[in-house]
């Protein structure tokens, strides 16, 4: 190496300030911090109290409300340069956005697999604000908090002790991270010399009911979507293993690489579960990476009536699953884990020199959270992990999720009671997909009706159900995860969707009612 | 399309509840939503009074100090199985948690470029953890308010109104989405085929004090690190441009495909800025995709003084930056800006049955955010840089971008007045970089009194200065992008630094002083 001892005593000529275009000292310096804290106080205190009400009083709104024409020109404001008033910025958001939710903390929201969120992370986040924590690494609390968290995962899921893990924004970014270890993992030089040097002709397996963002990663990591086969499933819409083991022989014999097999606990269609034990086996046994996207099924380890279903989880190489679903952690929070912590590392860790490793001060502590991820900023999304599962502990959860399965079954009796409505896929867990039938409709027409159904339903704010397909039929798609729903509400739902039903047919179907 | 009318009447079989392990339907449902509001209420006061009084007297505590061992044991608790009352769960943080924060709050942190956050935040952040919004799509009032932050970014960097963007966790996750986007710009059938088939040899150009989420973003998407050719910088460490232009020359000749080049607005290292009008005319005559990396440095568009010098960022095809550096607000928030809002579409949308748009209803309204990136489960974050912007104002934010700069110059000279310490490179921003000399002391004695020097000032409290390499020259690194710091802060720094110096001399620099 280079010897600088010449610069031991002071350079006569140092580098000077750049001074191409000098900004002038000012004569007294300013913060962004209030110019009076006891009336900030008071407007915080004020807006707690609204947004408690606003938890408390939920059932008593709709549980979505279309933003009205006003308001979204209200919302398309140009930049501001000037400064408003906190209180005038508060004022704005209770008129313009806080009635105009997402909806989803409302006990009959049950569209997409969204969870409700709770009251003691409102506690959470604004302790988070205050203490406004970067978690991409350093010595500090919350990188804590996050190993500690990220332990508890590791015990939930029988994952050893040398496994690693982080906290996502969800199940997207998780899938995404995991199977770039899976690909990452292949060989050494991937990371510098890229997919078409390394490893031509990879391919991937999943079921065809396989989540979008698996899909996603594929074409994130340069694989490509088209590597990734998609197989038939069984009649309970699990990955049939019989085709899985076939097209892997025959993608082997055509001289394809086969690295990676994800399997679905709790696919999001219909809440099916693959058979993960013999995944595990498969993938043992053909030297293939095992992926599980575990989005909302994996927290039914929680479930001591569940918990069975999920066999082989443990087994993963790697496990992607959220927390702001079943576990009712506000958004965004999701997790992956690594089986082989050192093939995670390997996969990602990258130190600069501004971000090298110190023994003593803010740079020590290893693993960082940085290691395992592109992401190098990062909030401190641990903390509401910690308060949710601190407070209500995995039991509790456990139950809720039971009591929403249980739901679940109840409403498909519901409607398997109903003469006008059809049950398109059997209840897994905690997904039912029905549609309304209408004497003498062809299939556009119940598609269409179904789908103007959902609509009506959901601008009327009494339920939001969605809607997906089911073997290409339109399905009006009810999940629950859910903690403030109660069968009474989905009563409710289906009372609605007859309804809106029977007023469509009236006016033919088309149009509005 | 196969025609389903046959099931126009009710199926006499229809699919069955999968009642492998029934779950009992419990007497009474319950939820997790607290049993005395009240109670709820008074706790959620005290711990928002604790939060505001922790920012309100950040400059009587330490910046930082380092978690005890009893803490660490404390926060090392296997999975919680039981329920805990919240107030125990927050009497909890109050003890392990909050006196350990990263420490960027407070006015004498220059660790990393860590922006400091701000109190209008905590009510945004509150409010925002109410509603609970996931901000992947659907048609609600979070996703119009990404939409006008967007509108304020295109407007404030001069993008054309059909540019898009995201809103993101920061600049590394917005480098790996802008630079994705480059790459399946180049073919259709990138997304579908992948790297290998469609576009090898592939070379990406930047600077050599590029920061490494470029780099890592390389292997993520499966083009590889080594693809990324590291130009050699002038003397303020800005990109050679006759090297650049030079080594794309080499590239092409040995058949390489050159598509993408980085341009810095701010290293990491320095601060420095790209000539980034320079860079933009040399990608419009060698057609490739110019990127700009501005995670601190873009927001100087907000400074009257220092915006001449991004010149040439309007013409970007595509900009990253931060909002948690220098726009203070709280962590994460980070923005991808894309000039064609059409590549950036066919980039990334992908649209499963269950995410069709339809118009009326939650699934109404273009573009969904998950369009845009790989994220489909993403918090309401606009809601915190709504508020900071609306309250503060660009004019603001910007005069605090001036007040970091010329505290920088400040520093600078009153380093250059020290016979003691020697400044590293040229001050361009709010980066310092110098060191403590020693007499008869080599380079690698240097070095290690430097590393000493700033773990001790961090362990102090008093002040947290990081590290890095300048020319391999261990720097202590002080980079200020703090509205809360003041000139004396800065000299309390260096006297710290002083004495923290000498009495390492003393004991020969080496061990603790």
């Amino acid at each position: 190496m280079f010897s600088f001892s010449h610069m031991a005593e002071k350079d006569k000529n140092p580098p000077v300030a750049d001074n191409r275009d000098p900004v002038p000292i000012p004569a007294e310096e300013t913060s962004l911090d209030p110019s009076d804290w006891n009336e900030f106080r008071r407007l915080a205190h004020e807006a707690l109290d609204e947004a408690i009400s606003y938890l408390e009083t939920v059932r008593e709104r709709p549980v979505w409300q279309p933003v009205p024409e006003e308001v979204r020109a209200r919302l398309a404001a140009p930049l501001p340069k000037d400064e408003t008033p906190l209180t005038d910025v508060y004022r704005q958001f209770t008129r313009d956005i806080l009635p105009y939710a997402t909806g989803n903390i409302h006990p009959r929201f049950f569209g997409w697999v969204h969870g409700s969120g709770q009251a003691g992370n409102i506690v959470a986040d604004l302790l988070g604000s205050a203490m406004n924590s970067n978690c991409g690494g350093r010595d500090h609390g919350a990188i804590y908090v996050e190993r500690e968290v990220m332990g508890w995962f590791k015990e939930l899921f029988g994952f050893p002790p040398e496994s690693a893990g982080l906290l996502v924004s969800g199940t997207s970014m998780a899938n995404l991270i995991a199977m770039g270890v899976a690909r990452n993992s292949l060989r050494g030089d991937m990371r510098g010399e890229g997919v078409s040097a390394t490893a031509k002709n990879l391919t991937a397996y999943a079921s065809a009911e396989v989540h979008s963002s698996v899909v996603r990663a594929m074409e994130i990591l340069g694989i490509g979507s088209s590597a990734l086969r998609k197989i038939a499933v069984n009649p309970d819409f699990s990955i049939d293993l019989a085709k899985l083991a076939e097209q892997i022989a025959k993608d082997r014999a055509a001289g394809m690489q086969p690295f990676c097999v994800i399997g679905c606990a709790g696919t999001v269609n219909t809440g099916a579960i693959d058979d993960l034990e013999q995944l595990a086996a498969l993938c043992a046994a053909q030297q293939l990476w095992f992926h599980v996207d575990g989005a909302f099924g994996a927290l039914c380890m929680m479930s001591d009536r569940l918990r069975s279903r999920l066999k082989g989880i443990e087994k993963a190489d790697s496990l992607a699953f959220d927390l702001h679903k079943w576990a009712h952690v506000q958004y965004d929070a999701g997790c992956v884990l690594v089986r082989s912590g050192d093939a995670y590392r390997a996969a990602y860790s990258m130190r600069p020199a501004y971000l090298q490793h110190i023994s003593r001060g803010l740079s020590a502590g290893e693993d960082w959270p940085c290691d395992f991820g592109p992401e190098l900023s990062r909030s401190f999304r641990a903390l509401k992990v910690w308060f949710a599962f601190k407070e209500h502990g995995t039991r509790r959860i456990g139950e809720l999720i039971d009591q929403n399965c249980a739901q679940a079954q109840y409403l498909a009796k519901r409607i398997a009671s109903e003469p006008e409505l059809e049950l398109l896929a059997p209840v897994s867990l905690n997904i039912v997909c029905f549609r309304l039938l209408g004497a003498g409709m062809d299939s556009a027409a119940l598609d269409k009706l179904n789908e103007n159904v959902v609509a009506d339903v959901q601008e009327s704010g009494v339920a939001a159900p969605s809607t997906t397909r089911i073997k290409r039929q339109l399905a009006i798609r009810v999940n629950i995860t859910n903690h403030r729903t109660q069968r009474a509400d989905l009563d409710t739902l289906v009372d609605a969707v007859l309804k809106a039903g029977r007023l469509r047919k009236k006016s033919s179907g088309t149009g509005r009612p």
